[in-house]
């Protein structure tokens, strides 16, 4: 194993190649799940229900199935019924029959865009229009929308069958699926002897991913029960999974293709259209394309939650955090299973609080099925403690910096949920923020009829762990074949390989990196939850490791000495008696003829999450004061990254994650209708930053190995959408003098509370 | 290891599973070089020689670039220069140079077909016309399409640059491209000895294998110097290095994709249209793709060489051989490389001889260069030694099977070539033979016009070893996933998932098993030599003991036990030490979860030849006196195949293989005409027996273990097209009392033995 301390005499770790998949993506040859063409190939519509609640009376589909070109119509009765059951789908667990309800639904429709009915017919065209003649009728519910009214004593129901787990006791008759509570100390006493105490409830609002491609599948169910799946997806091996389940097959009946992704973000985990097209492929006999609309791609993916948070966070006199509280409830959407589970663990994250209560609400409301979106519930959760921190620092009138500093989680902290931290680089980060060139900058001055503020904000993501397989095998020119089972797209092609290239001692270009197909590749979970360069990075390293015993053995066969006395380093192969004997590890791939045939390695991994890592933020609002326009005049993303291996995607990651969170803070929001439905479903109307709107992201680096990856990884996508909100509320109150406690910070928001327009 | 003794209790092998193509091959889904399509694909049309033999003066490409629609012309100039070097493809070396200018002349061409040029065009009419237009100056030449003519004293000369390897002399100015001898014993003496002396001369013509399925390639040549190439190949790994090779680039810059083959038999080892689709796309920037017209395929692919051989045998007056002898020339084509050096090992394979002689001689002729052909020159010496052996036999007034078995080689024979026989199956195979329903069963009554004959020939063939990976993983449900590099050509995703199936102890029908392309499987050399389900199944038996291994480990982590107290029968694991501890394979597979990752594993091979098998064919011929024509009225095949692993593949091989060399036998041949060019290019032309032509083919599988081997597979493709020639040169004696020395043995060759016509 690498020592992490060797860490700055790496060759390749640390350095920018060209990436792999760079001249296939710059070209547009890249293969999208769009462009699947295959023999015979038809087209499915999807009926989606206009209504956000209602009861399903009756689907009429005797008229689309006349329509000439229509090869195949289906309702939710054609997939299989289902019992309750809980699957691992590689990022939390779905329940099955809930699953194959949200995919199409039999009894009720739970939100706008909730699928009902599906056709399969000669091209897009006719399949949209048959679509358009299967008749639905309806018996209209009341819809609700929020965690407020769907808790609210006589709420419509969502979900007879739905049975709550409130802090392990079961309640019937509910929106709320579950309560759970993680208590560490005795708040209590804590907050009653506490100096100062700050209780705040903030709202957020449903956000979408907003990735660029939209969701696709093609599928083929062959004369064998076995289906062909190719889709873009964040995890091949999880749609086999959840595929087979909702179909109620064996896995091996199911092989998936990934191609390459558009942007998931969290959202192209679960399945939404494979069984679909693959009922419609059984009854028609053809290979059925079915691609979202981008309407649908709102209504009917897994955007993130939106919420109601309460923070309590109380100090003694010397600014120390005492005691820290929260009510974390998060819409679920039409199914059980929001990120709440994740925001309870991260909520707190970034302080060492000795007496803390978290409880975690998963309500269920008129809106389509949450999924994950990096890191999920982390940056609701960061925008209520970060702003209550802001206030308490300001209490005690500190830097809010240093507020942070001296209550800063470190190893050894314990978090509510009871994981206890290994090195971690909270402080490292906050104390490089404190150095900062921005941190340490003049405010300047904004243009007129502008105020500037400045705000900083932390955020923590812990890692995943989970399954990753890499497979390596040696050409005779030297160089490497790669493969994974992680689909690549944060650029993972190239990190992984160059995590084997430092172990073998060659550079990365001799790599020929591939994400193989669920019968190529070895089993890897999701690409999500900052784990692929972690854990199929170390799959990547066990997997080299174990390419040089291989290796080791056929040195011995060449110079017909015992394999103890061959040693490695540094990419070359010697005798360790002789030093005459040797071989570059190019000299000895072109000689392994008569050795034992071709040279190949496997490494694979199970892991426990690690570590996590953490980020702070600081950036500069220039808010217009007649309009209530926010702009970006500076930002900066600071990040402990373990050890960057490709330091331009890290930087990119980081980038990314506080243009998304920006977008959050300032703009994006489902935008609900009375009747429940969402009135922004595109691009036009649900504001995301573009390039126009933004600074540079100034990006820095910090790197506190972690040590349980044999290179220090650290996870890095998720950790900096976190603390965005928070960072813009608490500069926005730098300008304003005024609190923000709801998101987006929009126009009207600030307007409203700067008092110049009423809600 | 399997111990070969417990045959019997074989739970898979031996069985006839559905095939996992089966599906998708009857229903047309297969997806075969021809049916590959990318976005911005355009065609290529190759312009090919009209001459057998010219100096090319001048090639104007200039009117066919001017066409709409035309990408890319090219000329042999375009590929890279090469100096003589010779590369392993997998089965026997190839000179890259003379490879590059085989599949485009930059100096002379040597064969009517040869290419000069090459058009890349929109679709593949254009590129047809384009083509039409390239125009080609010629300084023609005398062509000769024989080995005797080739010899002659003034005969034209093929390469000037060919230095003959004569018995290490080397020789300029000759078509003589080798002579090699293997001497064992003193054979002069012994013939000086023997009782009896037979030497007879026989000639054959260049056949074709006559895959259904044309050549194709098509290849995407990138902006970083890669190249992407989909091609119907017998192996994607030679493929890839000769294409590397004939282009100068390191193999890791090509990336070969295998699709399905519909037939090789040899024919599909070299490239001929790789380099140039490759080129081509290089110069458009565009995927180019190249199908072979039928034309072409006869007369620019690589057919089996005809020849001269002369075969002199002596016994003593026990009818024991003595003494053997034999001068094997064999058209090479335009290129040196016939298959003159296996038939030199073939040609007394069977018999125990304890003084022979054998030379060989490779000669270019004005011929397509000659490929390898299921048990490349094999064929053509068991014609020679067959009848000679049949002759000898009559003289001593013996049965021709008793004869056979006295001189039959054995355990412990030497091959004249130096090798010695381990445990072989010859003896068995000739007393099968013997003891035959068709051996005993009366001639019968022809029809009237038509006299009927009984001849019986062996033949030989040689496994080849070569390099092999399987690489096994397994589903939570239970099943395996198989990724192989070689070629499916006779059923090998089942066979070599049978073997692996055996080995784990469950049914072969829970295995996922695919071909790989170069960057997702590891390392397989051809498809070919009778080797795959030989080594490739070699392969997967270690991948699948390999498998046991990581499973025994996670066994030990579930039941916590030290690795040493688990163990595995049929199966099942269980602790030695605790019979209630216990997980069949599918219980342990879905319960791998926290025990180290995805368990995978893989095997590799890197095989020498090992042992060899015998067949012995019996044939009942009918021929019309009238017209000469011969229909085949019985025919059975007897072969030692080792261990049959799927037996239905095998009698279809070993009535395949007969079929083929029944054709060989009595219509197939390359007619050529004065000029020095073919006059049957099509399958009108090329006679080629049919279903209707042809008896049902009786086989007689016999099992002699390959002790070199885990389950005592043998090699069985390629021993069934060896007996056929001789068998029914013999036939034809019994029916007409005229020996036959020149194939093949037509209705016109017939009558004029006959003395009914004149030569």
């Amino acid at each position: 194993m690498v020592n992490v301390s060797d860490s700055k005499n790496y060759k390749v770790i640390g350095t920018n190649p060209i990436r792999h998949d760079g001249y296939d993506k710059v070209t547009g040859r890249a293969i999208y799940g769009a462009d699947v063409k295959l023999p015979g190939l038809i087209w499915a519509s999807i009926v989606r229900s206009p209504n956000a609640h209602a009861v399903i009376k009756n689907v009429d589909t005797s008229e689309a199935e006349k329509i000439d070109g229509v090869f195949a119509v289906m309702t939710g009765k054609d997939l299989p019924q289902q019992e309750d059951q809980f699957i691992d789908h590689g990022e939390g667990t779905e329940n099955v029959a809930w699953s194959s309800e949200n995919i199409m639904a039999t009894q009720k429709v739970l939100y706008k865009g909730h699928a009902v009915a599906a056709v399969a017919a000669i091209d897009r065209y006719v399949a949209d229009y048959a679509a358009s003649k299967v008749k639905v009728e309806y018996d209209l519910l009341d819809a609700v929308t929020n965690v407020e009214d769907a808790t609210k004593e006589g709420a419509p129901i969502l979900l007879d069958s739905l049975v709550g787990d409130h802090l392990r006791k079961k309640v019937k008759n509910t929106n709320v699926a579950s309560i759970t509570r993680h208590e560490f100390g005795d708040p209590d006493k804590a907050f009653a002897n506490a100096e100062n105490v700050v209780e705040r409830t903030f709202t957020l609002q449903m956000v979408h991913q907003g990735y660029i491609e939209p969701h696709n599948a093609t599928a083929h169910w062959d004369e064998e029960d076995r289906i062909k799946v190719w889709t873009s997806t964040q995890g091949a091996f999880p749609v086999r999974t959840s595929t087979a389940a909702i179909l109620k097959l064996d896995v091996s009946r199911v092989k998936v293709t990934p191609l390459e992704i558009g942007g998931g973000f969290g959202g192209k985990i679960p399945v939404y259209l494979e069984p679909v097209v693959s009922i419609l492929s059984r009854k028609s006999g053809r290979p059925v394309k079915a691609v979202m609309e981008r309407s649908s791609v709102f209504q009917a993916s897994g955007p993130a939650p939106g919420g109601t948070i309460t923070v309590k966070m109380g100090t003694d006199k010397d600014a120390n955090i005492v005691a820290a509280e929260s009510s974390i409830k998060l819409e679920a959407g039409g199914f059980p299973g929001s990120a709440v589970g994740a925001a309870v663990q991260c909520i707190f994250a970034a302080y060492d609080i000795p007496n803390t209560r978290i409880d975690g609400f998963d309500i269920v409301v008129n809106k389509p099925k949450s999924a994950a979106y990096r890191a999920p519930g982390s940056p609701q959760a960061a925008f209520a403690t970060e702003t209550v921190s802001d206030e308490l620092a300001r209490i005690h009138g500190m830097d809010p910096i240093d507020f942070r500093l001296q209550n800063a989680s470190k190893e050894g902290t314990r978090r509510a949920d009871g994981v206890v931290f290994p090195k971690v680089g909270n402080v490292e980060v906050l104390e490089a923020a404190k150095k900062s060139d921005h941190w340490n900058s003049d405010l300047g001055t904004p243009a007129k009829g502008r105020v500037r503020g400045r705000g900083v904000a932390s955020g923590y993501w812990f890692n995943v762990g989970l399954k990753s397989t890499v497979n390596l095998s040696v050409n005779s020119d030297g160089s490497v074949v790669l493969v994974e089972g992680s689909s690549d797209i944060g650029g993972t092609r190239t990190s992984i390989s160059m995590q084997a290239a430092e172990i073998l001692g060659i550079e990365v270009e001799n790599f020929r990196p591939s994400v193989g197909d669920t019968e190529t590749a070895g089993y890897a979970d999701v690409t999500g939850g900052s784990r692929t360069t972690y854990a199929t990075g170390f799959a990547a390293v066990k997997a080299a490791e174990n390419l040089i015993e291989v290796l080791k053995d056929r040195c011995a066969i060449i110079w017909s000495l015992d394999k103890n006395d061959i040693d490695f380093e540094d990419g070359t192969f010697f005798a360790s008696k002789d030093p005459e004997l040797k071989f570059t590890f190019k000299e000895l791939a072109s000689n392994l003829d008569n050795t034992g045939g071709p040279a190949a390695s496997s490494g694979s991994v199970d892991l426990e999450s690690a570590g996590g890592a953490f980020g702070t933020h600081i950036v500069d609002v220039d808010v217009d004061t007649e309009t209530g326009k926010t702009d970006i005049a500076r930002y900066t993303v600071l990040q402990d990254v373990g050890t960057a291996i490709y330091p331009a995607y890290v930087r990119g990651q980081m980038a990314g994650g506080a243009v998304q969170g920006i977008g959050w803070a300032l703009n994006e929001e489902y935008y609900m209708k009375d009747d429940g439905t969402q009135a922004n479903v595109s691009y036009l109307d649900y504001r995301m930053p573009t390039a126009l709107d933004l600074p540079n992201i100034e990006t820095i680096i910090v790197e506190v190995p972690n040590p349980g990856h044999p290179f220090g990884v650290r996870g890095v996508g998720e950790v900096p959408i976190c603390p965005p909100v928070g960072a813009i509320g608490n500069a926005l109150h730098d300008a304003l003098g005024k609190r923000f406690y709801d998101s987006p910070m929009k126009p009207g928001r600030i307007l409203n509370v700067l008092g110049k327009i009423s809600d």
